[in-house]
């Protein structure tokens, strides 16, 4: 596919929110990693290109790694930012959602970065709102910026994304995080394999994205982690939380005994391969401190990418770039 | 009443608190709702009148609009904000308010904007602080800012305030927005109706203002909703809360049936009545969505204007207005 | 000792931490005051010192005074400030400490600001983080910068901290506060007289730190509030709280009684001896309000210190002074 130029500023462009990867092209997806690319030595020296502009940053539920990294994002961009957050608002008081964005966009709000516990809160908010929004996370849906900064940090380790092997182990389930990164992940090109037990991992996730015509599927599902982790170029973990354990067959100490990543289950995935984590991870359950603190792991890397991606994504949100 | 000028930031006034809508004069009020007016184009442009001021925002009590309202206003003019809110401070630990207002005085605070469950808290503070403080609400007894946006919100419809038939429909007894408009509208000569059940609207609320020797009572109160709307230029609902309810003669169900506002009943007041709602509303309770999302209903312009209002307001209190 | 010439951001030094005064030279505590006295002017007309560094506050408890003060301190240099609190952040999520900061450096983050219940929390995180850290408070163990803008209030109202007498009062047990002051006092050879009853100033409190060869203990304890503000020329009372009462056999009225500062009982003082408080002061318990606002009284005064005793200590932890 041809190459567009991306020029920050330069060109206004339609403003656009970002709700999920599922509905993006693969030449939409190479257009926020590029912008990310663009926006390294911005921040280091630091822009008005958003001056002016007010990001709302609307959170329903608890986060510090998403909420500090687009309100940074967005200040090194010299905008405004204010956070709402559920316990401190009118939120509870049993205004809608979309009367609150309406709200947010009558207060001078350009821009609403929200997380939210409900799947597909932002659809039903986009369709009420003429303001660009960006998905900071949806329940159990979509997480778009984690899954764009984590293809740009692939892509500073790896050579491409297409015939990659990436392994995500763990609660591929209630994790928008993993729906996030198969959507990108299978829209470039990349062969996936889902590792854990049943209860956690579906037969059903294989069929989560088609396979393309006359190709192999993208997606495969294994309980081995032996098998999951052969020939992996990439193994991304996920968060386990240990209340979804609570009345299943599962236990949480086998789960650990059975996908903790450690050194010995590293050897099955190939000798450059990187480690993933989302964060934030809990050390001694899915992954041992030896593998964390490791120079396979590239875990901050992911936290650190995180703030370029998200200028882009604020920038093109606002229709600067 | 003769016009004075208003020059924003050339000649510098005294500095001034806002406490309530209760004592101000006439051309008080008409002097605030001029500064919004000038503020419009400010707003747009940006603005450094208030640059190097720190704007403290202190709320007692979660919100959402006003305290977003007040912070986006301070950075439009170039102030510093900084929220201090009871749940993460040390409100809890039996500091009184009066230190806590000194303490945020002693902290480089150039105005304290407050939220409190208390009515009359800012007057306790004011008498033992110097220093500008702007009363975002108040228990049940004033919200100034939200009144003089509505009032401007309502110039915005209408040719002027004197002789304005506004009918206020709901939980008078418990509100501040209530009774900071009453007090308003009183002083700028408009005729108010209250409409409601005596449980939430007392018939005291007819003396809240005295009538102005040889002119009829500003204030009058109806239990009859067809009543309250006639020839009314402006319905204000109010929020209502079912916890007002519980143990109550009055049922929530009996106030819905009665007074909830619709399509049906707006016929009752003028043709050309605009409905306005302080927020947050409830859709089904006080207000169908069908009048809500109609172009009668100004709601989202009054959160508007609520911005150029509080600039005004912030100008004034720190006296470059 | 010979006066070194402090530049503000002419010559950069290498960053550094302030976790407590313990571990500090006497010419370094020097230091940190001279520092706060160049930053006088520099808060009234303004800065760029901290232009583009992010300062991030991490505050595990609830705090307003100190989140505050190095707020507007870090805004006061122009750096852009983030506050992280733990109620709304995934440090509930079971993340480790060490994670959550190396997770706030890599998302940008120059120095972290951090309060947190534990007790050697912060050089913890220290060892395992290449990051400036500010200790805002740890548990019953340090409060460092509330110690400098104590010494810096000090010597605004006495000649010299050599050879002054400073008689803390009330709940030394429990306070961070009186243990930094007892570091910075010692070590800048004041003498320092605890007064308050066994349970809330053990015996063992004298020998906090060592006496110099050949020179009496720095330290002294005493039950009797006459004999412990005898010659005083600082008179300091710490917080009492009242749940620390529940299941002794001391009871919180005793205590009331016998060592509540009113205006009777400060006679025996010396007749220009200053009383301090770190607040929040709960007047009516240890403090009446004839003294908390007597001109004797420089509690205000201590609030409004820590802004530029705070904007040197960020600037020094970012090496720019």
């Amino acid at each position: 596919m041809p190459s567009r130029k991306l020029v920050i500023g330069a060109a206004q462009t339609k403003p656009c929110s970002l709700l999920g990867i599922e509905g993006l092209e693969p030449d939409e997806i190479l257009d926020y990693l590029k912008l990310a690319r663009q926006m390294e030595p911005v921040l280091v020296r630091g822009s008005n290109l958003l001056k002016g502009k007010r990001v709302v940053l609307l959170f329903y539920e608890a986060s510090t790694r998403t909420r500090v990294s687009f309100e940074l994002a967005a200040k090194a961009l010299g905008a405004t930012t204010t956070v709402v957050t559920a316990t401190a608002s009118s939120i509870e008081k049993g205004e809608s959602l979309i009367d609150t964005g309406s709200t947010l966009h009558a207060l001078g709000g350009d821009v609403i970065v929200m997380r939210h516990p409900s799947s597909g809160a932002h659809w039903t908010l986009q369709r009420a709102l003429n303001l660009p929004l960006i998905n900071a996370g949806d329940g159990m849906h979509e997480h778009p910026s984690q899954a764009l900064l984590d293809a740009f940090t692939m892509l500073r380790h790896k050579r491409a994304l297409r015939g990659l092997r990436v392994t995500l182990i763990g609660d591929v389930y209630h994790s928008r995080v993993a729906r996030s990164n198969i959507f990108l992940l299978s829209k470039m090109g990349a062969q996936i394999t889902l590792c854990g037990p049943p209860e956690l991992v579906p037969e059903a996730a294989a069929t989560l994205v088609p396979a393309p015509a006359g190709s192999p599927a993208p997606v495969r599902v294994t309980r081995s982690l032996r098998q999951g982790l052969e020939d992996a170029d990439v193994v991304m973990l996920l968060r386990i939380q240990k209340e979804r354990f609570i009345g299943r067959r599962l236990s949480f100490e086998q789960y650990v005994a059975d996908y903790q990543m450690n050194s010995e289950r590293l050897r099955y995935a190939k000798p450059d391969a990187i480690v993933m984590h989302p964060g934030p991870m809990i050390r001694g359950v899915e992954i041992t401190s030896e593998i964390a603190d490791s120079p396979r792991a590239v875990i901050l890397e992911q936290v650190h990418n995180g703030i370029v991606v998200r200028m882009g994504i604020l920038a093109r949100a606002l229709g600067k770039a």
